[in-house]
């Protein structure tokens, strides 16, 4: 896969209408996610672990027992990328099995 | 905590009517779980070896890809003890929140 | 990436000389690691995990405590496939950091 | 275990002599650990999270790609105690076995 470019602030706001939960700050992609426990919060890091290797895309990310920050984006563009889209929507996609709050 | 002692076979009977998908073959506690794809499953087997640490009780089990089979008794006690019922309980209720399907 | 061909057994026999501690075993690669502890087990598990879905390739596997017993093959090529030699050497390589007995 | 009560500044500083990379700073225990790359990051955050579950105390930490930032403290007691020094000598150990670099 080729790297992907860095999309206009259009596009992300455009893209972000369809991401619950995400904003645009500061050149990436920002969502705290809340789970019910440390055990639930860390089984959602770990999908997206094995997501992020998968994609070869990593999130800078915090955690404090059931809450999960993640900032996306690409460092190589400068911005915010498809790849940073395809993270955020696995990310999505597994606190909805997980249970976030 | 002190190591419990084997259960009656009528005991882990009765105890199973209320825990759904186990059933006591072979001196142990077995149930098999099905997710939807890999990455729930192994998910769900994280949650349940942080859960083993806590208590300190290990599963046998065997994973391909989205199904995950567990047998669980305690070694010293040769046989099925409270320990083997809080593990069992801890993975139906990550299950539950994973998604089995 | 396209789906690799079945290996020869030959072949399988003369890669297998640069890999130690596998064994070709049924139509499938096979080892069985041992760890210090679960937790050894389990971190080596998790990487393998994060491997498998970048590969899209995923074991068979067997864990209890501190031994995880590892079967590869390529259920669409009924045999043993470039894949599984990615994923066995991968695997070897997350053992030998994770410090197996 | 009861709750451990808040450690003296004087006791923090004689501790942190016998444990390597950890400084303590705002009242907390803090190091940054680096790894060869993300799938080894993970890892040792995952059997850290064993542990985290097993002690009951659990990390504030930051993630990105092969670093690993974490801050310990214990929140009831509004400062460092013997549940801080545990979960940071077990990560030291972990971290060892994991390769940091």
């Amino acid at each position: 896969m080729t790297r992907p470019s860095k999309l206009s602030d259009e596009t992300v706001a455009e893209r972000l209408a369809t991401l619950p939960g995400w904003t645009h700050h500061d050149g990436k992609l920002v969502r705290e996610f809340r789970f019910k426990d440390f055990s639930a919060a860390f089984a959602f890091m770990t999908r997206a672990a094995m997501r992020a290797e998968q994609l070869d895309h990593h999130p800078d990310w915090f955690n404090v027992y059931n809450r999960v920050k993640v900032q996306l984006s690409t460092h190589d563009a400068a911005g915010v990328t498809d790849f940073d889209f395809l993270l955020a929507e696995s990310m999505n996609s597994f606190a909805a099995a997980d249970g976030p709050q």
